[in-house]
């Protein structure tokens, strides 16, 4: 299993997948850098009259709901009717949606009249969504990790989709599988965007890789080892956040299969 | 003083302030990593259908009015009438005022239907504000700092707010305690949004400190000696922005006595 | 020719240019940044109802059709026409326009209502407003540059402007002068906003020096040398961003005439 994660990343630097995203401007320029970092293409196609059709084009979609604008909110509903029609990935990011009632009905319009293939949440989302209690604060999750694992299962079943929860733990399920995931460290909840460019790493990978499963946990482990990796170089935000963009870049299959702590449960 | 200074930042680090921030899009990305760096948490929330609801929750709100687009300006009316309403902590920063008749008008709104509890400004902004003649070019005060103290007693009596005026010195009044702040590099005035950034650290203290004078002076001293600090390690503009946020994140009770220079005037 | 390219760069340090940018949100930051380590003053002003009445006192415009809303798209127009009223040099960045059929009607527009003075586009976009066939792949050119001369004379007489076309080889043309400039180094690929920030530099000196076309070649030497000497210090995406802002703040006379690589075809 992890050789077929590992090789995610090599087939991503030969299609370099060209990946739509439509996100928060907090962090657009960090999901952009990583992006290119990791060997993909980003481009940050939002605008609502250009949004359906760039849709066709692209190899995998990031809808990211952070501080989502009217025209964002158009945009966002067109390009994941784009991405229904012409068969393109959509990778969700339901940031902040249990403080926003207005989120969760973005969400239902995304699910209803287009499609997603992975949501990529925290623990406190995904328990939301999942329809759980979540502790959150902000936008930020504080709960503890206690029935993640079934949360992110039951969602995963409810729409058909891959589901991927973070926190100390990650936690990604197509809803038979399951992989628990301890790479990462403390210091990439200091620095703003982790969770965006996880997202957006993400889309780079499902848009190279068919099995959205092995997709995503490659996204997640590489997220995690680079942040091991800047960490042992930067002990301060603001330089493990240019130390994180380096090791994403140089990051490779030989440093995924050493560095991963994943475990696969279930069938 | 500097004693009861220098704990902000030790009781902003246990309470981990909530802060709010509607800001520009500029430097929207170093607001919130700065914030993290000192030890707030901020969430950009600024859809103008969340941000009533939003402020209910905050420590603080932080309200920029650098590049304000239509849908940010009924959100900053909205969040600052919900900081009236449930008795939230407002920092302004009236970004480029004397050159915009609609950012005075947006001023005047915020301060009649919500509340101001600090107003952090260039010097030019603050003469400004106090009524006086102000030399400005753009978004960047060129005159002198004569008169700068006056007028932030002026407009501290007139608001009964805090004021802060940042320029070779920084003066901080909150119409009757005056204290001037010699903190600081000429570097800053290189990297975009290191008054921004200010703000946003402001709006962080006054989050976790009842005395707005008290934590008005936290914020510009942490931010001036971060400054001298990441001025030692690097002496261009690129590497002096991620040694700023390295040495928010290092400062500490300490470093702010031991490296502080400011002067309490007045009564 | 060098000397006088190379002189550009003190012209804009002792004038400091006020440059108003509207531009896209991923690489705003990015390009106030640039300005500021290169010696010019940006504002990034762009709401529409302030937009024309700024124009009036900057020495240059640059205006970007990365990332649209239909906010910017007034505001652009508006700026467009202010700068033809008060004689207000232009720089345009057609991000994207082969792609945009919107963004093709927004240039006629600020063509035929406000006016143009330099157009710096990548290989593809030069060619699409020049008329030619042209390879894109989202916002990224991957034709050859083969007709690339001729596609940047046919534009800079079309509209009576100066056209630089980026790639392999960047190419600058007034319609009679020729200029190719072969600095640079591919890693500046591999960050977001490289294209950006080098048409914010040009109108940092196309707003320093009279001639557009010396002030152009200068913009382009510049970034390609100190892209050159920040990929020297640092061979990852994250370090080589931080050290491309160095290396324009520390750039000057001398290192332009001794690196720059510039060969001066036609009449």
């Amino acid at each position: 299993m992890i050789e077929d994660i590992s090789k995610v990343i090599t087939k991503l630097r030969k299609k370099v997948p060209l990946v739509q995203a439509i996100t928060n401007y907090v962090t657009i320029n960090d999901c952009a850098n990583i992006l290119l970092a990791f060997g993909a293409s980003p481009a940050m196609c939002e605008a609502y009259d250009e949004s359906f059709d760039f849709a066709k084009i692209v190899s995998a979609l990031y809808l990211n709901l952070g501080t989502l604008t009217k025209e964002q909110e158009a945009s966002i509903i067109m390009a994941a009717i784009s991405a229904k029609v012409h068969n393109i990935p959509v990778v969700l990011d339901p940031v902040a949606c249990p403080v926003s009632k207005r989120k969760v009905d973005i969400i239902d319009k995304i699910i209803q009249l287009g499609r997603v293939d992975v949501i990529k949440g925290n623990s406190g989302e995904i328990k939301f969504l999942a329809g759980l209690q979540a502790e959150v604060r902000g936008v930020d999750s504080i709960g503890n990790q206690e029935g993640l694992i079934e949360a992110c299962i039951t969602l995963a079943n409810k729409y058909n989709c891959v589901v991927a929860a973070t926190g100390e733990k990650d936690i990604v399920s197509d809803g038979k599988r399951i992989a628990v995931i301890e790479n990462g460290v403390e210091m990439l909840t200091k620095v703003t965007g982790a969770g965006c460019m996880l997202g957006a790493l993400c889309a780079g990978t499902v848009g190279a890789e068919e099995d959205k499963f092995t997709a995503t946990c490659a996204a997640i482990v590489s997220m995690g080892i680079a942040g091991e990796k800047a960490y042992e170089a930067a002990k301060a935000p603001g330089s493990f956040r240019v130390k994180l963009l380096d090791s994403i870049y140089e990051i490779n299959e030989e440093e995924i299969i050493q560095s991963s702590k994943i475990t696969f449960l279930g069938k």
